[in-house]
């Protein structure tokens, strides 16, 4: 049993952390929140207090750290004794909280694979250029660090492997969907950081597909995918994390991400790539400044987090995996369908921060349990999937499974 | 009879006006360049050189000068002797280099209407908010100012002059339709700095029709003009210098201008636009950095001069007058065509630049031979055309004319 958790970041999914971890405060203990602004941290816990999300009295504080600096890091794991670390700061910090957390033993679970933000893509697989090599000091000093535990990466690995254990003897392939259909009704936003988000975007398009790596470029490769409840929606082979450690684990299956984009999105993304207002290179004015271009654009973009009020409408993520049984094709999708507005009515955020800050407290609550408490390092699809759907059913993120795959018969995951 | 000319400005326009100078010096004098930097006026001194453009030996000399600061320009007048202003700067110095001329009694001659940078879109006729204020001093003095002496405004103030006094009793309207056919080879350029060349289309367009001003939203009023030469070309109704004066010299007649926009150009500008990115209002970066979005997708942007090397393809300009002769309706088409590649053979410019530095050389010639030595203040329809024309169709802009409008009898405006 492990217990006090340390939440690093003050961002939109940081809130949905906070709010999920003050709601099962019975099963953390205390519950810390610290990032670089001290005033952001506190300006959640107001959210927390306003809609009366802890659900019994117990420590909640706010924290200054920067979590680049590993010493300071580590102290604060140690001022405040917790044995959870959920990372939910900028991808561009896991390296120093891992560390962090391999110096006090505490436990580390994160989202997104960790970014050097001067560079845009990395070569594949992307996890073994820096988490991976702490993997084996994690196994030998029995450190439970938990890769990738948002929705993707996070649930749709374990969706993956729920798919593969429960209905295959062999899979061939795995396809990640992930489709927002939701409004926020402005001219253009990103759902999330547009720094990271674009970033996303502009590096060339890794999936891994015959037993090897194979390169396109972002909206080379476009297909319209029939899902449930959102219906019809076009989506474009992207990068993304969990395509480099499911293909470590089933490099016998072809692994794919597809990320759903309409035409004025990719419009507004096309045109800003193109002038050269993406990019992180610094550009001189006639006046003499020099400028980020790309964080210019961030600049005059929406907040995420102001999106949420008025955003309506549904997200569907999952997984369309195809393999055999029994000597026969079989295939099967496993997703989720989240509602924007139901997000903001219990915990004050869109959807979208909602789907990627629930299961890293589901995996937290798991760690913290013992099921999940797994003394090395994990990618989520080598764990057991199972528990961490009963927990993700009972805070907000429902499994539900369409067997013989995209508009099959159509059932809960446990049915 | 007026000699030695001081131009102001250093960009592309101020390029083909030295070039042009240098090519007739004898009848100018000492010609003298000055901006706020040096080293450009020297630069383009360098390529008078290269191009041997001088017509006989003479002074040719760059000077630096802040043409914000009246004092200064006076001084600089005064020390170079100069009789002949032209001023091919900044919008923004329009002012304070003709309170120098006042001052001095040089003569002044510009190409577009005075700005204020905190203002994008002032109420009609906007030249009354500036230069017309100094109408009475420039006649009691005896200055000759003449304004708008580009290609737009001033050439086709000139067509329209010309095609009401040829061939009618009254004019009912003047369009304005300027289609730039060219083809740069870029994903996305201005033809001139970029910071002037949005400004023009984020603001109220203003038309004179119905003897009073009418306003739209910009891209609100489309519609395909059968240009010659260049061939059919879609054009979208805009606000424009020569439409301000214009319409006080011809208030029974409707003016309108119309620029030419592919769709590609409409996409980026509204994309940037909605995206708050054409704003000179700063903003401030996550970093604290604040920075004038505008300035910064001119930073991005290619420098205008640049495109000169690959530009192709011609630009064609003119007015469609109709009106009255004899009781029957009657119209008439008068243009000019450029081209590109032309004239970045004779010059090193792009084809924009060159329609707009040869306007006000060709003036200066006829202030310096005192054919439109006015002394006093002028708008260029105000002036005889036919000496204008004689002369452009010497130095490379020759006038054309189809008589029963577009698509009419093509002939010489002189046939």
């Amino acid at each position: 049993m492990k217990k006090n958790v340390l939440i690093i970041g003050a961002g939109g999914v940081a809130q949905v952390v906070v709010h999920k971890c003050a709601q099962n405060n019975d099963v953390f203990g205390d519950i810390h929140l610290a990032s670089r602004t001290l005033s952001k941290c506190e300006n959640l816990l107001a959210t927390v207090a306003e809609k009366k999300a802890m659900k019994q009295e117990g420590v909640l504080q706010a924290h200054q750290v920067d979590a680049m600096d590993t010493a300071a890091v580590v102290a604060l794991i140690n001022k405040i004794n917790a044995e959870i670390v959920i990372n939910v700061g900028s991808a561009f910090v896991n390296m120093t909280v891992l560390d962090a957390c391999i110096e006090t033993g505490a436990a580390y679970i994160d989202t997104a694979i960790h970014e050097d933000p001067k560079k845009i893509c990395e070569t594949p697989p992307w996890y073994g250029n820096y988490e991976w090599k702490k993997r084996d000091l994690c196994a030998e000093k029995g450190i439970t660090a938990i890769l990738g535990a948002g929705f993707d990466p996070g649930v749709v690995n374990a969706f993956a492997r729920f798919a593969i254990d429960e209905f295959m003897d062999e899979v061939t392939s795995i396809d990640i969907v992930d489709i927002n259909a939701g409004d926020h009704g402005k001219y253009f936003a990103t759902n999330f950081d547009p720094e990271i988000n674009f970033r996303e975007f502009t590096g060339v398009v890794y999936s891994w597909q015959q037993g090897a790596w194979q390169t396109n470029q972002m909206f080379e490769i476009g297909k319209v995918w029939d899902m449930p409840v959102v219906g019809p929606s076009q989506a474009y082979m992207s990068g993304h994390d969990e395509v480099h450690s499911l293909s470590a684990n089933y490099p016998q299956a072809d692994v794919r991400f597809w990320m759903g984009f309409g035409d004025h999105y990719i419009n507004v993304f096309t045109v800003l790539k193109n002038l050269g207002l993406l990019s992180e290179q610094p550009v001189m004015t006639a006046e003499g400044q020099e400028v980020v271009p790309l964080k210019v654009v961030k600049a005059v973009l929406p907040d995420p987090s102001s999106l949420a009020p008025n955003y309506t409408g549904k997200t569907c993520i999952g997984d369309l995996v195809k393999g055999t049984k029994d000597g026969e094709e079989v295939e099967v999708f496993v997703y989720n369908v989240a509602d924007h507005k139901e997000a903001y009515n219990e915990i004050g955020s869109q959807g979208i921060s909602f789907t990627a800050g629930v299961p890293p407290v589901a995996a937290a609550m798991l760690v913290a349990s013992g099921e999940w408490d797994a003394k090395t390092m994990r990618n989520v699809e080598e764990l057991d999937p199972k528990p961490f759907f009963t927990i993700m059913d009972r805070i907000g993120l429902p499994t539900r499974v369409q067997i013989g795959g995209l508009g099959g018969k159509d059932q809960a995951w446990n049915a």
